[in-house]
């Protein structure tokens, strides 16, 4: 079984690697039991998908081997810490463990965003960046009020 | 064109039904100069993927359709308010406008963890429920050096 850090490395290389590939230098890994079930790299530019960070695609890619949503088992390594998307999407997936290197301060000097999208989702939905606009009487809580009553319903 | 509340309604519209495909109750929307790009429900349970939110499947959609990681002149409606996981997808995307009908409250009652993610994201990474270890001396940092100096670098 590897350890943590030669984990943390093998998230690193591909980081590196994955900039020759026309990605953002971002890599990750996802253990189960010790045993690799995802690795991945940033494919934002490549595949024109703003979501398809290495977090992500590693998480996807290890549900699609477990055929789970449930990730409680696994460990994520990755390069650099989860941004916000990421760690929404680690805990949606119940994730035990993430071991990361360089942190969302590093993220910024590079260029990208984590920090300030950290900095933006404290803010009352209302003095975002971003206009965030609740319409209150649209009756979006009445959907929630049929699930409850659905007996079918499975959560998650 | 349609207004923001009959948009905001259908997603609503479409969350309903989505409960009756075996998705949580959660609908999204995209359009653009106001043509709707993207209508998706949540299929977390449906693709065993924690990502498939509807507003992170509605925001590949639009990514798809326009064939770019950008969507700033987008506006999203969705039945609730956004996780910390589709907010961040929301920043990554550029996106214009978010709006909703419920929020992270009502998702709580049914038993949804939005805010419960929201409350975790904001404490410093060691002191979270699910374990996040920094390794700083693994040379994470690197990567991005090498990121800055790559000419050919596409940044997002």
């Amino acid at each position: 079984m590897k350890d943590d850090k030669s984990l943390l490395l093998r998230a690193i290389k591909l980081a590196e690697e994955g900039i020759n590939k026309g990605g953002g230098p971002f890599g990750a890994v996802i253990t189960m039991d010790g045993k690799i079930l995802a690795e991945t790299v940033n494919r934002v530019v490549v595949n024109s998908d703003p979501t398809a960070h290495a977090e992500v695609l590693a998480i996807r890619e290890a549900a699609t081997a477990l055929k789970s949503r449930d990730l409680k088992n696994c460990i994520l390594y990755c390069s650099c810490e989860p941004c916000p998307m990421c760690l929404g999407a680690i805990y949606w997936a119940g994730i035990q463990k993430v071991v990361y290197a360089s942190d969302r301060n590093d993220a910024a000097i590079a260029g990208f965003s984590d920090k300030y999208i950290y900095d933006e989702i404290i803010l009352e939905p209302s003095e975002r960046q971003v206009k965030f606009v609740r319409m209150d009487n649209a009756g979006g809580e009445n959907v929630f009020k049929i699930w409850v009553k659905n007996e079918n319903r499975i959560p998650y």
